[in-house]
């Protein structure tokens, strides 16, 4: 161990993730001595507006000036939790270029500009984490590049999105209509106040771009990655899925095909007995399975302040044992393949299908014989009662192209035969 | 990145998890290489007997020589696989004095001589990594210790052993006896041919030993634990908490309390909505909750030829990025607290408690009393109907002092109406 000194740190940002961080930083101080032989000041904080009081935050910390910072040889982790593109991404750069530690909880600027920084890290040798960037308190980038680097991986499936997963519990728990569970997570704080982001998906692919790009050593850009949102979900859609023992959650997913990378996101149809089918409410979990580890799971908090700024913490103290052992840098990119991502068209999936057709005779044979003819196999099919000579058919298919399965569907809206596609889900198995 | 070198290591073991790690370091050279930038040659196999023929490993890497392994200069990492005391201890001790780095899957040599062998690490400035030790694949010694050192945790509960959690899922789901579901678990593999240290809480003890240690950052060794097995368990037990709204898992729990560690190994009706009860057959989990992580869990293969083999890899590999960097012994063994153990007796549980009464007016008072005079208060209460005079008591205790508890079974035992105690099972929450 080495002998006791000081790590200075500047934090940029004290919105709710900061002000946990700098909580977490004056309440474990004697512990993060314990645990790495140096003590940790924050010796600066990064604001807009210096002016601004912050709860249980001395004036004397906070600063507008980013060069400050980079200029002063005395700070050694740079801690970011602003969140965004730019300026952050400049200055993160600028930062492990001039051989500043970086532990950042920002999901956009790795999903998009991740090479980049890995690129300044490697030429500053230094430590660039981002625990908290993906699935908050839940340790998963660890685990990803070191403990699971033997497993084979070949799957990585997740609920990364809060605030859709506590809307989906609500529709299906309490049988509330998107609209309704959307406007309630909104008053209880779980949904921003533009939602767009989370209830496209927007930012479960983000997550899922970080992780595919660890898992299979391969660069996965947000861009890369096909996204579907709750958006369309109904409660008849929920209700039809527990007739088929379903329930509904926005899964993203990575895959390690023969001939590439698939990333999407999406509802998915989720078998009860699935261990991400119990995960309920704001909780974020993580599923993955390699060849020698076989099926695991990572549950917990995917966000929160404390739960984030835990994830944070985590990071920093690891940096500091980096600083202390002259090791920082130890672990790059690690994207040393460079596997294709596969157009969502050319991956496969299993299809839920609801759809309001002419209730006469032939109808259903009619509708059995266009799947069959475009490779859509027919697993399941319930037909419901007509009203008003409309039937209602339910389908669940067979593995298919999606490519195959979208011919399908085309030619089936140029029927007159059907008189609406009420929801297509994709469903889990294979 | 360092330059491209070689990394010399000697396997102690060819059993079923060295066969495994022997088959990865094969199949994964390639990936070794591109993740660490050295290659790994596996140099030396340590055997007990040299003439026996392995399949898949050349003939020429077996020894029987400890001596010969550990005067090797060039072998930097023993990875060590054969499991128990001795001589194992006395080799990892003169390994790590000797500066060679060190990956175990060894729980009982951790859980009692843990201290030991990481002050060896210290003295020669090594790594000593035993993912594999606890809970198989998966990761949670380095989540323990790395990513969420920062989370202030307060309790780590567990299924850690596969035996016995397939025995109780098959005493659950097919209604077998422990006796038929023993012998069925044996016939498959799952339990050993003396299931002792399974069936009693043994090993899962020692897991919890590590954790604890780990968690609370305070000495924790397999003496201290409180161990009670599931061999008393009855398919009587299990309707009952079925009705209760529970189910019953043998669970490894240690908690931080004001005055100490609790570390516990026992049977535990657990609410059918906490996350561990759907973890079913031989998988294991580990749930943590900490005051800024909140709840967390972690789900996987808990053993198998190729989880256990995975994560002793991914040791392997992380012990490699150190060697390049010169950054072995970075963690060490982090015992930086000294907490006492609490006695089992001064712990608190709430219990389940099965007895046969005579069935006569003031029977259930006269044993609500007694209970109430030793401060155990009762949450929930059915009396069944009554056989041959004889009625049965199924009762829900409150968190109670466990010493007040035994004072008032052992008084309940003097009783007259009291015919037997038919189960007495700890029950989750407070």
């Amino acid at each position: 161990m080495a002998q006791e000194r000081t790590i200075h740190a500047a934090l940029l940002g004290i919105g709710t993730v900061g002000g946990g961080v700098y909580k977490l930083t004056q309440e474990l101080g004697e512990d993060i001595l314990a645990k790495t032989g140096a003590r940790l000041v924050i010796d600066r904080i990064l604001v807009r507006d210096r002016t601004k009081k912050r709860e249980g935050v001395p004036a004397a910390l906070l600063t507008d000036s980013w060069e400050e910072i980079l200029r002063d040889e005395k700070i050694e982790i740079v801690i970011e939790v602003t969140g965004g593109i730019e300026p952050t991404l400049t200055r993160l750069t600028e930062a492990l270029r001039a051989g500043k530690q970086v532990v950042t909880a920002n999901k956009d600027l790795l999903a998009e500009y991740g090479a980049q920084l890995f690129e300044a890290a490697e030429e500053g040798h230094c430590d660039l984490h981002f625990e908290a960037a993906v699935a908050g308190a839940i340790p998963i980038i660890r685990p990803l590049r070191q403990s699971l680097a033997a497993s084979q991986l070949t799957e990585v499936m997740g609920i990364v999105n809060g605030t859709t997963n506590y809307i989906l519990t609500r529709m299906a728990e309490d049988g509330m209509g998107y609209g309704e569970a959307l406007e309630l997570a909104t008053r209880l704080g779980y949904a921003e106040s533009d939602p767009t982001s989370d209830v496209e998906g927007y930012d479960a692919g983000r997550k899922l771009a970080i992780m595919a790009s660890i898992a299979f050593n391969s660069r996965v850009t947000f861009p890369q990655v096909y996204t579907e949102g709750i958006t369309k979900i109904t409660a008849e859609d929920i209700r039809y899925a527990r007739e088929f023992g379903y329930v509904i959650k926005l899964i993203a997913m990575t895959r390690l095909a023969r001939d590439g990378v698939e990333v999407k996101v999406h509802p998915m149809l989720l078998p009860e007995q699935h261990p991400l089918s119990s995960v309920r409410d704001s909780f974020n979990a993580v599923f993955v399975h390699g060849k020698a580890c076989d099926d695991a799971m990572f549950m917990g908090r995917g966000a929160g302040q404390m739960p984030t700024a835990s994830a944070v913490m985590g990071d920093v103290i690891d940096t500091m044992r980096n600083i202390l052992h002259h090791s920082c840098g130890k672990i790059g990119c690690g994207c040393y393949k460079n596997l294709p991502v596969k157009p969502v068209e050319d991956t496969s999936s299993r299809f839920f299908l609801r759809i309001q057709v002419t209730d006469k005779p032939g109808a259903l044979a009619n509708i059995a014989g266009i799947l069959g003819n475009n490779d859509v196999s027919i697993a399941q099919v319930v037909q419901k009662k007509s009203r008003d000579g409309v039937a209602e058919l339910v389908i669940i298919t067979d593995p298919v192209r999606e490519r195959h399965f979208n011919d399908a569907i085309r030619i089936l809206q140029g029927m007159s035969v059907l008189k609406e596609v009420s929801g297509i889900i994709r469903v889990y198995g294979s």
